[in-house]
Order: C-alpha cells, then structure tokens, then sequence
C-alpha cells in the first residue's frame, strides 16, 4: 500500500527516514528549516521537488484536507510543542499528526487531548535503531487512537525491518512514547551491564586479555548475545580510537523519567536507576560528596586527605 | 579435522555436548555414573559401545597415552574435584583434561599448577549457551597452555556455532573461567534491567499494556533487540505459565565471583551487584532488616507497623 | 517572649506540640474535627476552653486580624490544600499561615504565591523529631519571608530543643519543606545501612552475635554512634517483640520526592535511591521481575525453577 | 582495677591509647621501632622509662611470664602478621596478645588457633573512635575466650567511654573484629547518605542554602542526629579549606570485607555497597566503562561524544 506522507524535521533521524518511506514506495515529501539538511537529501537521491523549507508549500505538498498526514520528526520538548501548535492551525479535522521523537508521555497524553478536540488524530511513535535505521528498519512502538494508526500503517510498515516486524500498536495516546521510555531504560541497564564487564576485566591485569576478541566471540553462541553488542565488537576493533574517548556520559530525557515513573508507582528499578546515576556521576567535574566524604574522614579519623 | 575425545558427564549440558560433537564428525566417547544419562543418549542415537559407566573402560577408550582428550562437564566444586584428581592419577604426560564447567577461576589456576607438574595440559572452558547450545552451538571461552588448546581444537570448532565464531582463546590457564564468570555477571544484570523495565510497565495500569507484544515488537529493529530478549518473548507467550512461576530467583556462583573480584580490584559494578543483590532478597522469606525498618520507624514515628 | 498561636490538628504531632508550646509559656489554641482528639488533649491538661472543633470558634480565638497564626498540622496533600484553602478565606492580610506538615516543596511554592497575593504570610516549617519532640524538642527548617518567620519565633523557640539550637531559617518559601525533604531521604539512607549491618551479623551464624548487645555498645564511643541507633537499641532489648514484626516497610512521599528532585537534577544519589526502592521490594506480594527472571532461566538454562 | 600492660604501635591511635590508660590509672609501657613517636609520647607526659624502641627491653617490661598482657596497635596485613610472629616466640602460656587492629576477621580466626596451640590468649578488639578516642574513650568490639578477656578487662574499662558503655565482648576469637568490620561498612553508609544529601541541596540552587547552617540545625531534635553529622557541622564551618578538598575517597578494607561477606552470605546491601563503589568511582581517573558508554551511544545513535 502506498500513502502520502510529510516529514519535518530532515536531520539525522527524519532524513533517513524520508529515504526509508521513499525507497518503501511511498510517496513522501519533507520540510525543514535548513536548506542544508534539504540539499544533503537531495545528494541522496531524494526529488528536489519533495523537500521545503516553506512550511506553507509544505503544507500545499501534503494534498487533501483530512487525508493527510505529518510526521514530526523534531527535539523533544518546546520545539516539538511549536511546531504541533503551528500544525494545528493549519491542519483540519482527519488529517494526522505523529510526533516520532522522544517526548515525554505526560506531554503527549496533553497534546492528545487538544487535538482530539480539533478533531485531529495524534499518533506517539517511539522510534529506535538510530542511524543504522536507515537500513535495518526502524523499531517502533505505537499509540494512538486506532483511526489515525491505521491510517499511517503503510508508512509504518514501510519503516519497520519488515511490515510484520518490529513495530506495534501498543494502546491509547501517550502509550508508544511511554513504552519506547521503558525501552531506553532498559537500554541504559544493559549498556552499564556491559561496561560493568568490561572495566573488570580490563582492570584484572594477571590475564592480559583482549576486550576486542571477547567481545567478538561473545557475539556468537551465547547467553548474552545481542546487537548493542554487536556494535560494541565493532567499536573495540578500534582501539587507539577508543581510548581517546572522553568518560563522559550523557543522558537523554527517557532514563530519567523511567525513574520517575517508577517512583511514583513504587516499582523497585535498581539496575536502571544505578545506569543513570552512573552517568551523572561521569558529568561531574568535582563530586561534592566526594569532597564531603574526605572531609568527614579527616574530621573523625585525622586520615591524610587529598587537597 | 577429527578426534577423539571423551566426555565425563553426561548431562543436560555433557550429553547436549557429546551430540553435537558427533553430529560434527568428531570421535567421542562418554563416561557418567548414571545408567539413565546413557540410555537417553543411546535413545538420541549415540553408539552403546561408546558410553560407559565403568571408568576404567572409558580410560580404555581414550586411546594412546600422550594423545588422549578429557572434557569434564560435572558440577563445579567438590565433584570437579574428585574428578580431576582421579584423573590425573589415571592419565600420562602429554594428556589433555579440559573443564568445562563453571569452576571459579581461582580454583582452576591451582589445578593447572598441580596438573601441569605432571606433565598433563590443564584447558578451561567457560561454556554458553545453555539448553539451545545443541543446536545453534555453544559460546566457549578458552584458557590454558597453547599445546593444549590446539590440541582440542577440533572439538571447539564442532562444538561452537561455527569454527571461527563463538570461541576464542583468552589467556593463560583459568582466563576462560575467568571471562565466562564476567559474561554470567553481565548476564544477570541484562535480565535484570530487562525484568524492570516489564515490571514498570505491568505496574503503570493505565496503558493497559501487552508484555507479550512489547517483547516480540523489541525483538526487531530495537536498541534492545538481543537473544534474552528473543527468549523472553517466547516465554512470555504463555501467560498463563508465566503467571504461575515463583518470584524465587536463584543465583550460580558466577554472579558472586564477579562482584568479589571487583571489590578486590576497586571497580564499580553497581549494576551487576544490584542485580546479583535482587536475587538475594528474592530467595529470602522474611527480611530481618524489613523488621528492623518497621522497628525503627515506630521507635521514632509511633508509625504503625504491620505484625 | 509570648505569642498566641492556634493550631489545626491536634493528633499525634499537632496534639504534642501544643503541649510543648503550653509549657514553653505560649498562649496556644487548638482545632481539630475530632472531639477524641480534643479530649485527649483536655486530659493530659489543655484548658478545654482553648480547644474546640468549630472553625468559626477557633478562629475567633485566635486574636485580631493581621496579627494571627495558625500552625497546620495536618496530611500532606489534599487536605492540606482544603485546610489552607479555608483559611485564606477567612484569615486578613498580615496574618501568618504555617504548614507544618510534610508537603511536597513544589505545593508550598505554589500556595505561597497564592496566600502572598492576598497579603498573608506563609511559613513552611519541616518538623522532624516524632513522637519524641515532646520532651526533647522539634528540629525545624523553616523556609519563608522574615517578616513571616519572625512573627512566629517565639513558638519555633518553645518547640525547639533549645531556643538557639535545632531551628534555623532556611531560605524562601519552600525551602523548610524541601531542607525536610532530604533529611527524610538521609533518614532512609542510614536506617537501611544500619538495617544491612544488623542482618548481615544475624546472617553470619559463626559468631552467635548478640544483636541487642551490639546495638548497645555501639551507642558509645564508636563513629556511628546516633538517635537512631539509641532507638533501635531500645527496640532490640525486647527481640521477642521484634520477631513479630511484618518485614513491609511503608514509606512517605519524601523519600521519593528527593529521588525525584534528584533525578530532575542530576546529582547521584545511589544510598538514598536504593534505600527507597528496597522499602518498594518489601512492600510487594509476589515479585513480577522475579517472575520474568525465573521465566528466562527456565528459557536458556533449562534450570528447574520453583512454581 | 589496675593491671599492667603493653602497647606495640604508638602512632595516631596507640599512642593515644597510652595515654587514654595511663591516664585511667593503668601501668602501661610501650613500644615503637620510631624514636620520634616515643619522643611525642613524652612530650605529652608519658615517663620516657615506660617507652622503648627496643623490643627486648618492651618484654622485660612487660612483668611476669603467664601475667603478660600485650596490645598490638599496627596496621593491619603483613605487619600485624610479623608482630605477632614474633610475639608468639617471645611470650609464654597464659599471657595475652591483643590486636587492636583492623584485620580482617579470617587472619584473626587463624592466628587465634595458632596462638592457643601455643597456651598464649589472643583477644581482638575493633576499635572505632578515631583520634576523638582519647578524650571521648574508644568504642570497642572484643572477640576470643574468655579468660583472655577478662584479664584485660581494666585496660578496656580505661579505653572505653566509661567502665560498662561502649565495649563488649561479643563472641569467640574474630568476632571482634567482624563486628567492627561491619560497623565500617554501615558508617560507609550513613556518610554516603549525609554527602549526596547535602550535594543535591547545594545543587538546587533555588532556594540558595547554607550547608553550614543545615548541618548545624540538623544537630538537635532531628532524627538523623548523630556524631558524624556533628563532626560534618565542624568541618562545614570553614567552607573555604573544604572547597580546597579533593573529592577522591580513600576505602580501607573493612568496607570491602563488609561486602564480600554479604555476598558469600547472600544477604542483600545494597546501600553498604553502593557508598563503598562510589569510593572506588571517586579513585579513578578515567573510567574505562564511561569510555566504552561514551562508545557505544556514537555506535548506535550517531551521538556526538566528547573526545
């Protein structure tokens, strides 16, 4: 099936996903700011004709009032909040907006409603695969009224690995970006898991062993087998690249609310909580607790402390 | 390339090992004290002749001293023990004893010591894989001696998924243990943020959310995407089981060894032990420390507690 | 210095703080719906004319316009609210309002902006001491303008353990709930620490340790001497007592509410965080992670797990 | 009650102890291999004749053989060991061998069962207090038979803050030392859940606090009261010397036992563990596992990291 859809927002995420739906068949036209953004999808094959950075042609390209349908593609929080509210205003009752970024699922339950009221469908689309979507076929994990997603199922099925596959309608509104949160968390748990290994093995020195070859040969055969692993492998192929990495880790919006929604249900997340605590941790230039803590130390115990 | 090899213990995992072994065309004979672990063999299509439970014969079927192979598969601790030690009073320079079980490393450096006095090579084998490793082939992590290794290196290569992946050599004598004990700590802290993530969303009620359907979505194009995952999805088919399991978690020693080592070395593994940690409280029936808290609290609060 | 000061909510911290204000010589009034809880107060010597469960009475008895307080004392949240909401109604501008309670720091924010609109003075005072403050005195962090505060230091100076000591003026409004807020998410903290320490020695049955006599001697000398420690002694004489007692340790919002504000934040906060979410563990009937994490097992490892 | 005793070691904690019994009305004598540690002691009033660096005169000193009675105030590993050593050659059945220390309980059960194979008594004695011991007495955990014990009683009565507080004997040879083990890992604890309480007040930068002040008011009436939330008060006071600190915190093993013991146990410590991680966190300089996070996010999201 074939359907016509605009995307805004053509960076790194929306623009592969524009050469996605494209190579999918479907008829896609897409809007950004930058020209710069455009002019790179036009080197990558995408019709010049398709792409704007006039928000009024780009609603021209999309056709029919109430036949169409807009995917938002844009940083979570205030930019996505303007431009829903622009869409609003030029959008009619039937036409479909779907946010695919990272917002927060409290805001898009909020949006969910006031466009209801408009008579627009809001469709969430947690989105995941990163920059390897392009080719692997996106992760998605949907919400939304059942009208407005079964209206975009062909440009769903189009940017999954397969039309079967790796996407889902999970529940009402707020419900795909609530669950691709979750998704992030547990992201966070296994990636610190992994490092956890690493860093010991690293530091048990009697071995002299080879994060490069492990991490290759933990790829095949066993129990913790898994593609975040995969690019792991690839990344230690690398080593004097990889030791120039700074330890710096940062932390999207997802991980911290994971947290606080399971606060606020009383669900015990010590892993996930743990793997962003140690993030923030690494954002740290001076740890005041630490300095606290030498403090202490002197004060009870006249033990040396480091100035 | 062929050998021969023989197999002590003939287990869930020991007689998975000696099928897959055959079916790669590799000449091996199996020792276990057990009538029944034979029979079942035979009944999967092992040659009687070359199963026994009479040790000396199976000695006997190892063929010229010098050249002979033993993989161990028992138990770890006292009964690996008693194994080795009776092997190594039964085996010529030149033999070959490998254990593929879950010995600590510690253990297995002291027995390549005392074997290796003996003129015997002394090969670890921390083993993945599990039920499913008959199949898709197991993940093996090797130390030991280079004579000993290539010595077996037939087997590894029918053993593992595929002859150049999966397998690997680690290091010196006790660095395959060493690296399987780290990969069973990475693992519990995987399933762990995993259980979290489900949990939080069974718990968040108002989405009404499908974990049968979240993990198979998951499975595809995700971040997350991983063979636990593929695992949990399966079983997550069958809600009716699943509802019907204990929250009893039990843990093997390698999740123990993992967080020991790291707090000799002074590495941070809050993730791994937190999960390790979890299992703990789940496999207590009444926390002596909840009854503190309570007392505590109604000390300072006059909180009522529950009694 | 004298004051007269009414309070609403005469329970369990309201009832004994108009006791301790009486004693220090303030002229203190009561409300409480209650009749049970007036008398209780009548009978631990209250004059009975200084307490009634009639609004329109009590604030008769407070005094002249713009030179009241009332000290709330009440649950937090919506009965807070409905308590404050009352009186903006029918206090003058230049009246003090004090909330007492343990409110959530964003509320008081909030509300103060309200009740300073028509004039009247908010103070937030996070009061910590339990059932104990009677005798040994309150500490208080007081947050709001002086002008507020300073109305009202002649009963922080009664309810104090000292009229110099264990009250302090924080900052802003909101600011004495939030100071109280992380003291409860410390408090957390080290009743777990001490929590893990006891059930450890109880674990390790080698030793046959003593756990009241432990408690006891650590009272003195030692580097973690404290209150808390002083009540869990007392608690621990009694063990046959103890062993009763439910192993659920209820918890109240602060400690997640410092969580969060941590999480908001990014400041590392493991104890605290842990602390919290071991409180969550306990309070489960049966374990879903746990489940999931026996559904796994029995998935890779064919390991037998409990039904 | 006065007995005559020894002291080996008199640096910041033994030489204090001199004093402390000395001052308590024991005969006690001491040595040290350091001339100026003696020469300190005499500075301080201890007669110059009660003190040697000559271990033949020290056991002269020391009385009668089977009356003797030395305590041991060295670090703990090698040294303690090598003391001890040649102590056992030195003394005779019935005299007793203290060790102050901090060793680990397992050398301690070991040495125990080497001393008594010899007649001599062997006492451990956790003792907390740090150099606050001297004025405010010691904290003190005593393990080993009882007739070991009740020969130093006097001296224990001296140390201790008063004659029946803060010292006891809690079992058979290593229990003191286990408990004070234990003791440490839960002060870990409580300063870890003081110094991330006061860094995310001092990160919440709204309402503009004063650590020094929050430390002073949390002194008096609070719950979290105790003597190192005293001590923290103090060293807030100069906040320019505390700003100078480094935020590396030192561990010594006592927390790390503390936690291997739980683990080896299966007791669940989470907070005792995570304050000693944060230290281990605190003592690197780059962290290996931030790099490979740092990998890992520009592998699968494109995300620009800092290199």
């Amino acid at each position: 099936m074939v359907m016509k859809i605009g995307m805004i927002g053509l960076g790194k995420m929306g623009g592969n996903m524009v050469i996605r739906l494209k190579n999918g068949g479907q008829d896609v036209v897409g809007f950004d700011r930058s020209q710069e953004a455009i002019d790179h999808l036009v080197s990558q094959g995408v019709a010049a004709d398709a792409l704007t950075s006039d928000m009024d042609r780009f609603i021209e390209l999309l056709g029919e009032p109430g036949q169409r349908a807009v995917w938002v593609m844009v940083p979570a929080g205030q930019i996505t909040q303007s431009v829903i509210d622009d869409l609003a205003g030029r959008l009619s009752a039937g036409d479909v907006i779907i946010d695919g970024g990272n917002s927060n699922f409290h805001d898009t339950q909020r949006r969910g409603e006031a466009l209801a009221a408009k008579g627009l469908h809001f469709v969430d689309v947690g989105t995941s695969g990163g920059v390897w979507g392009i080719t692997e076929g996106y992760g998605m994990m949907v919400g939304g009224p059942d009208e407005g997603v079964e209206r975009i199922r062909p440009a769903l099925e189009a940017l999954a690995p397969a039309p079967d596959r790796g996407w889902g309608h999970m529940g009402p509104t707020g419900s795909g970006h609530y669950v691709k949160m979750v998704h992030n968390g547990i992201e966070y748990g296994m990636m610190q898991a992994y490092a956890e290994g690493f860093e010991l093995m690293k530091a048990h020195q009697t071995f002299n062993l080879d994060m490069a070859q492990i991490a290759e040969v933990w790829r095949h055969g066993t129990v913790i087998r898994s593609w975040l692993l995969d690019l792991t492998a690839e990344a230690l192929k690398n080593s004097a690249d990889f030791d120039q990495l700074s330890d710096y880790v940062a932390d999207s919006g997802e991980g911290r609310w994971t947290i606080i929604d399971s606060i606020e249900l009383g669900v015990p997340t010590p892993v996930i909580t743990l793997a962003t605590q140690m993030r923030f941790r690494s954002q740290q230039d001076v740890s005041y607790q630490g300095q606290m803590l030498s403090a202490m130390r002197r004060a009870f115990g006249g033990h040396a402390v480091k100035t």
